[in-house]
């Protein structure tokens, strides 16, 4: 089973790095861009005995601890059950 | 209209930044993790006047211009019609 967690910058937090991309494109003749921001991915796999249940709860505590900065940070969580366990 | 890219390193290609991350939940007391992997996400914000499929169309291209490394990582695209534009 698969967790995957989008971390985004809260809305009115300051993205150089996402600018940086916007203007990177603009010069590469990309035009109908309004704005690019960038956020984090991460794909958690977790032991198959687990329940989506007690996944989902597992992921968001390790969102929350680990992979966000709930300061300037959001956070959502996915569960994927039929993701098979791959490397 | 927003576009969703999702980058995330092909399988087989290490991926350091995760493993750290793995070893620091595993040192925080998760156990019940198999493996992480970070990509990247990021919300480009496209002009409105775009249908679905020129966006689409757009949003791949930047994709693969820009935002992944084609050589070592994968990307999906999402378009997301519903999402109002802002900032």
């Amino acid at each position: 089973m698969k967790a995957k967690v989008y971390v985004t910058l809260k809305q009115g937090v300051l993205d150089p790095q996402g600018k940086a991309i916007h203007h990177s494109a603009e010069l590469l003749g990309f035009e109908k861009i309004g704005d690019i921001r960038q956020g984090k991915y991460f794909e958690i796999t977790l032991d198959q005995g687990l329940s989506a249940k007690e996944a989902l709860e597992t992921a968001e505590k390790i969102a929350k601890d680990v992979l966000a900065n709930p300061v300037i940070e959001d956070f959502s969580v996915v569960i994927d059950e039929t993701a098979a366990e791959s490397a």
